[in-house]
C-alpha cells in the first residue's frame, strides 16, 4: 500500500483488515511504533477535524508532523503551469510539493474541489497532479471527489455501533444548506456504504442527482459485495426501515458551477433538515451520522443532533483511528 | 485530580506536592513519562507563552500536541444555542469542544473575558460551560476569571527567590494601561498569594476595586492559611515592608462593561506606573512580578523591568515547568 | 559549538565534519538522540522550507518543536527600545525573545534584512542584537546577512552529485526579479562556495555588485581554502567550463534602500533569467543550483528547472539533514 486515495482501489478484504489495525490501535497503543518518522500535512483547503485529527494519529504512534497551510505567512503558491510568475506568487506548487513531500516519510494533501467543471472533478484532475509530484505515500485527505479517511472512519463507526452490513439499510440524505458544497463526501459515502454490502439509497431532490459514474462505480461495487444502491427523491420510500440517516448537502448537479441556479434549485428546498420525524418509518436503532461540521437547523434538528440516535462524535473520534492505521500500514507495511 | 482550574479547589498540601514535581521534572527530565499522549489545546484567545510553553512541557515529557486557534483557517464557530446556522459560521462549539477534546488524553482551552457582565464573568460561566462538553481532563489556560497556570507558575518563582511565605508582604498592584484588561490574572493571583499564606495587599485607585466575591474568597483562603488579605489606594502604606510588587492592569469594577467611562475612569491614573521610587521602602530584597506581556513605559519602567529586582522571565519560564507538573499529574496520577 | 550563525566562524574541517554528521544521520537515523528536547522557532519573517525542514528535523531525532510567527493570533511586538508602550503593541521584543528562548534547549530565529541601510545590514545588527537576548544554543535562520543552514545543505548537495571542489567553477549569478531582494543568500553562498575551495565567479549587471566587506571576506576564505573568488559582469566569460550556476536575486547595492532606483536599474535586465544557451560553454555536468522559492519564466526557465541540470530539490531537502547535523552537535556536543 502506497497511496490511500479511494477506497475502491482495495479489496473489502484489506479494508477489514485496516479496521481491525485501528482497533487494535485504539485498544493496545503502539506509541513507539513510528519514531522518527515525519508525517507532512499540507492543506490547501481549510480543516480543524483533519488537522487535528492527523497530528494526533501520529503523535500516539511516536511520530511527528508538520502542517503547511494556505493562511501562513508563506510566499503566495502558483498552479498554473509554464506561466511567466511576475506577479504576486513567489513559489510554484512544482516545486513547493515535492519538497514539502521530501521532508516527511508520508504525506497528507487535502484540495476542495472548486466547483467549475463536473468532469474535471469527478477526474480529481487537481490531486491527480498534485500526486504526480509526490514519491512518499500519499493519504487524500480530502480531494474534488475523495475523502476515503471519513469514509474508513464512517466504516468503523457503523461496526462499533452493530449497524448491520449485510441488508443493512444505509440513507444518503441530501440536506440544505445555504452554499453550495463539494462531491467528495458523498461521492465517497456511497460507495463505502456500497462496499460494506448494504442497502444503499441516495435520497435527493430533484437535479441533486450524485454524477452517474459515481452511481454506476457504487453499484459495480455493491455488485460484488452483496449490496445494493439506489435512487429516489421520495422520503418516505427511501426512510422506511432505515439503520442509518447519513445527512449530507452537496451541490446540485444538473447546475454544477453555476452557482446562482443552484442557490435558485435549493432556494425552496430548506425542508431538507434532518428531524425526528424523519426516524419514524426508519429502524428502532437508525442511527444519525454526518461528516461534520454541521449547522444546526439548518442540516439537522438539535434535538436529532443532541439526541440518542446522532454518533456524530464517535465518527469525527474515529478519523484518528482510522488514519492511525493507514499511517502504520503504509509506513509498516 | 481531573481539573485544573482554580487553585482554590486544591488543599495547599497538594499544590505544594505539584510544586515539589515541578521541580523534581526540572531537575530529573521524564522524556518518556507522556509517550503517545496526546494534549489537545484550543485557544479562543491570542496567546504566545501559554501556546509555547505547553506545546514544550508536553514534548519534554515526550507526549505531543497540536492546536486550534481560531485565527486557522477553520470555519467560523457558533456559540449561541439553539440558533438556526443559516450564516457565515459553519460549526458550533457544541460539536467542535467535544471532536476536539476527543483527539487528546488531556485538553487546554483558553477563553478571555467578554467584559460585559460581571456577575457571569465572575461565575465563569462561558468556560464552565466549555467544560461540560470535555469529557478528558482538562486545564484551564486562562477564563474570565481563572489564570490557575499562571498563578502556580508564579507560587514557584516565589520558592525559587526565596521570597517568605508566612509573613511575607505581597503586593498587587494596579497599574495604567491604555485598554480595559480581563480580571482573571489578578483575582487569581490575590487567591494564590493568600493560600501561600502572605500577607497581602491589593493596591488599587478608587473605582479598581477587585469583585468582592473573589476578595472575599481571598480573605477566607489567608484565613486557613495563616495570612491575611487587605486593600488599599494608599500607594505608601502598602508597599511600606513588600517582598514583592505584582504588577498588573484591569478593568475598572465599577464601570464593568463599559468601556468609555472605564477609560474616562483611567484617563488620570497614567502615574500608576512601577518605577524606582516605588521600591524606597520596600524589603531590600523586594522583587517586581508581572504575568506579561507588559508594557514597558506605561505598566513598568525599563529601569525596574530590566534591573536586578524584576523576575519576569523565570516566572514566564516557570510556566513551562508548573503544566509539566500538572500535565504529569493528570495523565500519571 | 553554541551558535550556528557564520560559516566562516568555522574552520573547514569542522563544517566537513557536520556534512558528514549530517550523511550519517541521514542513512542512520537517531530516532531518540534528542528525547526530550524542545526547539523553539521564531519567525519574524514568513518561511516554507525553514518551517517544514526544522521541525521535520527536530521529530527525526526524537526531539519537538514548537513555532512563534508574527501572523499568529499573538500581540503585536515592539522593537524599538526605550519606547512607551501606549500604542498597539502589547509586547516587547525585549521579554518575547527571553520568554520564547527559555522554553527550548535550542532556539532558531529569522529575521530579514529591512532592506534600508546597508551598513546595518552588513553588520547583521537586528539580529545580533536578538542573539544578545538569547542564552540557549541559537541558529540563524536567514537574518539581514546570513543563511548559514541553506549554504551547510548547498554544499552538502554539491558533495552528493559530485561537483568539483578544488578547481570545480561555482558562478553565483544575480537574476532578474520582480522585487528587490536581501542580500543574505548571495553573501552567505559566495563565502560557502569560497570556503569549499572552489573557482567561484560572481556574474551580476553593474550597480549589482555584492557588497565589498563581503567580497573581501570571500577572497579571504579562499585564499585559506585554494579556491578564488572573483566578479564580472560578462556572461560568456563566467560561464566557460562553470560547474554550477546557482541563480540569485537580490537588491541593487549601488542603490540600496532606495527602491525606486533599484527598480529603475534592473527594468532592463530582464534577460538575466537563466535558460539552456547559459550551459553552452559551461562542463558538461554544470548543474542548476537556486535556494527557492524560484519564480519560473522570471529567474529560470522551466525547461532548465524541470531539466536533468536542476538539482533544486535536493537542495531543498538537504537543509533537512543539514539541520539535523546542527542541532545534534549544538545538543549533543
Amino acid at each position: 500500500m502506497n497511496r490511500f486515495n479511494d477506497l475502491a482501489d482495495f479489496p473489502v478484504a484489506e479494508i477489514e483488515s485496516l479496521l481491525e489495525l485501528a482497533e487494535r490501535l485504539k485498544r493496545q497503543p503502539e506509541p513507539r511504533a513510528l519514531e522518527g518518522k515525519i508525517l507532512s500535512l499540507l492543506f490547501l483547503s481549510p480543516s480543524l477535524r483533519t488537522l487535528a485529527s492527523f497530528q494526533a494519529a501520529m503523535g500516539r504512534l511516536g511520530g511527528n508532523s508538520f502542517v503547511i497551510s494556505p493562511d501562513m505567512s508563506i510566499h503566495g503558491i502558483e498552479t498554473r503551469p509554464g506561466i511567466v510568475m511576475d506577479g504576486a506568487a513567489a513559489e510554484h506548487i512544482r516545486e513547493a510539493v515535492p519538497v514539502i513531500a521530501s521532508y516527511g516519510d508520508v504525506m497528507g494533501i487535502r484540495a476542495f474541489a472548486e466547483r467549475r467543471d463536473l468532469a474535471t472533478e469527478i477526474a480529481d484532475r487537481e490531486f491527480e497532479e498534485l500526486a504526480t509530484l509526490v514519491d512518499v505515500p500519499l493519504i487524500n485527505m480530502e480531494s474534488a471527489i475523495q475523502h476515503p479517511c471519513q469514509s474508513l472512519a464512517d466504516w468503523k463507526t457503523m461496526n462499533d455501533f452493530d449497524v448491520p452490513s449485510s441488508g443493512g439499510r444505509f440513507v444518503l440524505s441530501w440536506a440544505f444548506h445555504p452554499r453550495p458544497l463539494p462531491l467528495a463526501v458523498p461521492s465517497t459515502t456511497v460507495k463505502m456504504a456500497a462496499m460494506r454490502g448494504m442497502d444503499v439509497v441516495v435520497l435527493r431532490p430533484d437535479g441533486f442527482a450524485l454524477p452517474e459514474p459515481i452511481m454506476a462505480q457504487a453499484r459495480a461495487l455493491a455488485d460484488a459485495s452483496g449490496g445494493r444502491v439506489t435512487e429516489t427523491e421520495d422520503r418516505a420510500e427511501a426512510l422506511e426501515g432505515a439503520n442509518v440517516i447519513y445527512a449530507k448537502s452537496w451541490m446540485s448537479t444538473q447546475h454544477y458551477g453555476d452557482k446562482p441556479a443552484d442557490l435558485a434549485a435549493r432556494e425552496e428546498l430548506t425542508d431538507w433538515c434532518v428531524d425526528d420525524p424523519w426516524f419514524d418509518s426508519a429502524d428502532a436503532d437508525c442511527r444519525f451520522m454526518h461528516c461534520l461540521p454541521v449547522r444546526r437547523g439548518v442540516v439537522v434538528s438539535d434535538r436529532v443532533l443532541d439526541g440518542p440516535r446522532s454518533i456524530v462524535i464517535a465518527e469525527a473520534r474515529n478519523r484518528m483511528f482510522a488514519q492511525m492505521a493507514v499511517l502504520h500500514r503504509l509506513l509498516k507495511g
